[in-house]
């Protein structure tokens, strides 16, 4: 491993990266962190199952793993929709560019914990404390995809050079109240967990409703 | 993260997507399903290798965890084959086709554990609850693929100018009974959780079978 | 999910697979078999590494599970590198070859559980029978992978035309004793456990030693 | 499987690896490995967080994970970087280079486990034991990356043609030093264990570092 910071700058230049390979390795973080979501969904144990209403009952009974499962998944697709996106606008990825998105996988990584912490804490007097770390993953999520944003698209600094003012422009006006929303999501989880997440549940399932307009142009 | 719905209509448009990087998404999901199904098949402990039969019994013992397995195994195994196949046709992907991708991975991810659930109660008075179970999850990937085909393929919405209506037509066809089967596993399994899950192997091992025919053309 | 077989054979072939996803969706499951692998290595309890000797001596105690660590980790290792000097022989995958192709992963998402069979058997009684299965699934890899090789082969099926003759004899002769190597090891491990999976190390390590020869042409 | 050392010298040469599949591979590997670090974050037991300070006190008193996550995370997503900018160098791998790949592969595989090691051992008298281990792991990862470069790029042996010599050279000299401050951290360590992880982390972050340098040429 190196212990200096890249630095070449030769017309043949490996610290320039194209930018498929980092889609891939990005994809497959997105991608084994999405499906490990569902293996924090137990199954219940024989005496769980054979207490009064069988194991119907008992599935029920975990309806909190259910309901981060699903949250957890959707808010993690929707990153990756934007994600791949925001890719298909950049010409390269420079060393500041590829931090900026490993921190972004580290936050995504973290995703599965939290959900698990909601799913376990949701009835307990500890909901809150919960919900609000889960708020603020999220919340970090949106921050960090929005400085990677402003760092690759200002003076469009690795945009594709095919790539629209307008295009860009477009981006900005979307994100610009993406992390407010999140932080509200976190000052009310302090006053009631569900409240929290129920901002971040619809802000996903708006992202997700279907569209009307047609979006292929080509 | 973006909190409405994307809406890019220039001539470089980024919902766009061209379906490789969507495939390599998806392929990323269904092979880390697929590969973690082993992952629930148990190593007996060392008392329950001890006792009378030794270590041999004691794995036999856990037939229902093989059963659960390769049953699973195979049904991802099709799914990912028929997958590729119709991502052949598209020409590109639109929001709502992502989304409904989305759901049809969202169903994958949870395979392991119903699997596991089947393992789990296979032999106690609640194998039926858990074999509708896990023909439900089955029956939704069925009908999740079917309405992702008709969005996609209906008036050839998303599907690639090169391919023939004829094949379509094929496809059409070929769909045509896949959920019907599963409705009749789920409430088979109602009555005999071997009886539904006995369909679900049938089904996959009938896709399966070797082919005569032979299928490569160029 | 399709309930009959396919069998388009319109000039547009669905199902005439490009190699190409195949090998991205295989080396998916490979990488992921590959990598949990290292997750069956434990971590000593507290109260195991406060015994006399301390954490250093609670790690070693381990061994077994290093061993099998690293030797499913070359077995699979030279596996995948088969697998991928097959594949660019490949001109396309019909439906039996995608068959064959999924019964050879699914041989391969095993082999992290007989691993850890091995490693909490190895010093028990129940050696013998751990290490004979380890064989035995090792057999299978094997044997699934000469039998898919012939399939493809056999008359130049589903080989590129620019292949030569010899090339596909070459990898004939080198895959005509494979079989019977792990056949030995089985036998022997019923005998002696150390004597099976030695036999399947030290062909393994046979396979990974330095190559003196050049092997790039281009 | 092979029992025999590939050895095809053919025009149409099996052997010669084109570098894509190893790097998506490779890819794979280490997303795995990257994204599992966050799976050994463990959510405090309901008693745990029912104790004086609630689950707030009690998430941080997990600390020592939270620490092994970030700097299992960063040096993983450093070596990836690294990986990265030299298979960009890289004309085609031939058998040796594969093995060292695949070495450098076990080794990534291996850091969860001693992120784990660290994490559960950093409050105990064990300490300097558990961190020298990962010391250990570090400095392996940074010897075979030393000596896979050192084989790929002496005499240009894989080097693609268009690569100036330059850049091998500035590879060269970055490269010199990093195993000896991996040397250096595993000596700290056996006298303080925060000693000799701190070296990495202050070396990995001093990587991390924006740069100011503008990277991008083309």
């Amino acid at each position: 491993m190196s212990t200096s910071q890249p630095g070449l700058s030769e017309p043949f230049d490996a610290n320039v990266k194209d930018t498929s390979r980092v889609e891939a390795f990005s994809d497959g973080v997105i991608a084994i962190a999405i499906t490990l979501l569902a293996f924090q969904i137990t199954v219940p144990t024989l005496s769980e199952a054979t207490e009064e209403g069988g194991l119907l009952t008992a599935l029920l009974n975990n309806w909190p793993e259910y309901l981060a499962f699903a949250t957890s998944f959707i808010i993690i697709l929707i990153l990756w929709i934007n994600h791949h996106r925001l890719f298909k606008m950049l010409r390269v990825l420079d060393h500041n560019a590829l931090i900026l998105n490993g921190l972004l996988l580290m936050n995504i990584s973290l995703v599965p914990f939290v959900s698990d912490l909601v799913a376990e804490y949701l009835r307990t007097p500890s909901a809150n404390t919960a919900a609000a770390i889960y708020c603020l993953v999220s919340l970090g999520l949106a921050v960090i995809f929005n400085v990677f944003w402003r760092y690759v698209s200002s003076h469009r600094r690795l945009i594709l050079g095919s790539v629209p003012q307008e295009a860009i422009d477009a981006v900005n006006r979307q994100y610009r109240f993406g992390p407010l929303i999140y932080v509200a999501a976190l000052v009310l989880s302090l006053v009631t967990a569900f409240g929290g997440l129920g901002i971040i549940i619809v802000n996903a399932l708006w992202f997700a409703l279907p569209s009307r307009r047609s979006e292929v142009a080509n």
